[in-house]
């Protein structure tokens, strides 16, 4: 069979990509690797901002975000017993949305599935071909048969795990990375949030996050060791260590329920680049994963898309290759921005074992600064509601 | 003999101490390890914030600096062969004065011998005595004689190496200290400056600086290893590295001549806690070292003159403890700020033997998102021009 985009990966970007093809009259084919379940399942961070809530109204998902989504003006900051506020709406002018990943995948789907979107599960063995020539195509293997699928572009949003980063040759790429040595321990529980608003918190233990979904679902972290394993935290343990990490007046308000989820998450710096190669572009974390501090992982998924939506539009439409030609650059200038408040977010925020006492100081003197200087907080809100696509 | 203050170093903090305390009928008494002319000698920065600035007209030792000194309005920093402006002016309504170290040295000598000051130089053997008691009294050695000055309390000023500090029982302080993997090496030379303002340059051959001290006296630096001798350097090796080093059109422009004075500095951040042991007060290089990256070195020095002073004056002229009683509290917390901004600084600007690729890219993002932000650009342009008393 012919689309004229394949799109490798179901998951929030594919999507959307899709979704927004198909708006503009462009087909696509998505490939998912694993089942519809899983990928609605899988629970990601639930910070939006407001040029993706833009992109999503764009691409028509957004009726049940606007209805049930959260509007934050602010987010927090505690440093052991302290908590300030950033005021996000007045120093940029913009809030964020709180809507979990989760919910954004389900809109997806029900979008795609009203409108007829093709979107193959299960599919196996996935291999892209002549992506660096004229006639690319992709194969897969689904119920023991094999499948073609011919194509004029290729979408890589499959992940940072997914065939189509590696499909571009060795030499043609160049990796960056840092492993941060710790990870998150999340639980989601149906509690209500201890705060209106996000708190994020650098404690003498370790980081910690009260963060929620809706008005009884919330969702909490902490720091941990790389060696954790979920199961080595009770519910119990994990609330006594959380209480321990956020100011004693939240943790007084805070109430604890069963953990309907638990899982641990490393923390990873990454960025390929290029973020296209020949005729297969990649989008999110095929291309880049920032650990999850400031929740800029899916926001920036959501960036490429927008600029890759836009490149593909206008070739459709008017035949110009310069939307595609700059994709990787444009994309790229922005997700090294995000990297960078990531980074400077994750360093603020977390005790690193290697960290001395002067380094603690910096740390204490970053966070001082933060608290007491309304240009740095207002530098920091720009980030944190989205830079300008 | 007695005096009010006994002041422990003759640079300039100790100086500035001395004429301010003048000035409100407070009596003093300098000692000074080397001769005056070294101490005259020393070259140091020479770019004064406007706190200092103002500081320095209240002592009455302005005229000349005012007369003489280069008022800057931006300060320039380089990537490669792109520079960009941070305009301090605009951005803070106040620009820095570049007035040499030097020169507010000779000033103050000046203004301490019309108006009678008692500076003693080579001094040897100084001991401070009973700092934790009522009557403290610090004893030292001049050609051969024995000399005992009872006073009040006691300013150390005697710099990193000096006794102030050793003084405070190593269980009563706490020593904060990080020492980067490169030193600067520096030289004075009789040629005009390459551009109005000052340069901070950041090369994929480490950092330079092109800096000044008046019309015709230029000062350069460039980062080196700490195995490196001055005597390595030639004048003509070290003018091609800086040209390597500065965007190709400053190069151009560049005027090189004889080196009259060529030395190597180490980067070191330090501070100790508290600033305070009994009647002792530690002021300056005594209490803290900030990397020269951002010249706050001095600015800070004289920022603890101005909280000793007012105590003092205040303790002097109404009995009151409470100025000396906040003083280690007050100048620590104007100190880690500008601790947190030389070494965010010199983060950002220099190579580091252990920068892996994706740390350079984060300095990377970092100098492209100063560029491009005037937020991050008004933030450092306050740090630069100095925070507030």
């Amino acid at each position: 069979m012919r689309t004229q985009i394949a799109i490798i990966g179901g998951g929030p970007s594919g999507l959307l990509l899709s979704q927004l093809l198909h708006r503009s009259g462009i087909s696509s084919v998505v490939l998912e690797r694993k089942t519809r379940k899983y990928v609605q399942g899988r629970i990601r961070a639930g910070v939006l901002e407001t040029g993706m809530v833009d992109l999503l109204r764009t691409a028509g998902v957004a009726k049940r975000m606007d209805a049930e989504g959260f509007i934050h003006d602010h987010t927090k900051i505690a440093y052991g017993n302290e908590v300030f506020e950033i005021d996000l709406k007045r120093l940029t002018g913009t809030p964020v949305m709180v809507y979990g990943q989760t919910e954004v995948t389900r809109d997806l789907y029900d979008a795609r599935d009203s409108m007829g979107g093709d979107i193959r599960f299960n599919v196996e063995n996935v291999v892209i071909h002549g992506a660096d020539g004229d006639a690319p195509f992709v194969t897969y293997d689904a119920n023991g048969t094999a499948h073609r699928i011919e194509c004029d572009y290729i979408a890589g949003c499959d992940g940072f795990h997914g065939v189509s980063r590696q499909t571009i040759p060795r030499a043609m790429r160049k990796e960056y990375e840092k492993v941060y040595p710790f990870g998150w321990l999340g639980i989601l529980s149906e509690t209500p949030p201890v705060d209106d608003e996000l708190i994020y918190a650098n404690s003498e233990r370790g980081f910690a996050l009260c963060s929620m979904r809706n008005a009884n679902l919330s969702r909490y972290y902490i720091q941990c060791s790389l060696s954790d394993k979920p199961e080595d935290w009770t519910d119990a343990a994990f609330w006594a260590e959380l209480k321990r990490r956020i100011p004693q007046e939240t943790a007084e308000a805070l109430i604890t329920g069963p953990a309907i989820e638990k899982s641990i998450a490393p923390l990873r710096s990454f960025v390929t680049e290029p973020m296209r190669w020949g005729r297969l572009f990649l989008c999110g974390d095929a291309a880049h994963i920032v650990p999850p501090t400031g929740a800029k992982g899916l926001n920036t998924a959501a960036s490429d898309i927008h600029y890759l939506f836009d490149g593909l539009r206008d070739f459709y439409r008017d035949g110009s290759c310069e939307g595609l030609d700059a994709y990787s650059q444009k994309a790229l200038a922005r997700v090294w921005k995000a990297e960078r408040f990531s980074w400077w977010m994750s360093n603020l925020l977390h005790r690193f074992p290697d960290q001395s006492d002067f380094d603690l100081k910096m740390q204490q003197a970053e966070i001082a600064f933060l608290r007491d200087n309304e240009n740095a907080q207002r530098v920091m809100a720009e980030n944190y509601v989205g830079l300008p696509y």
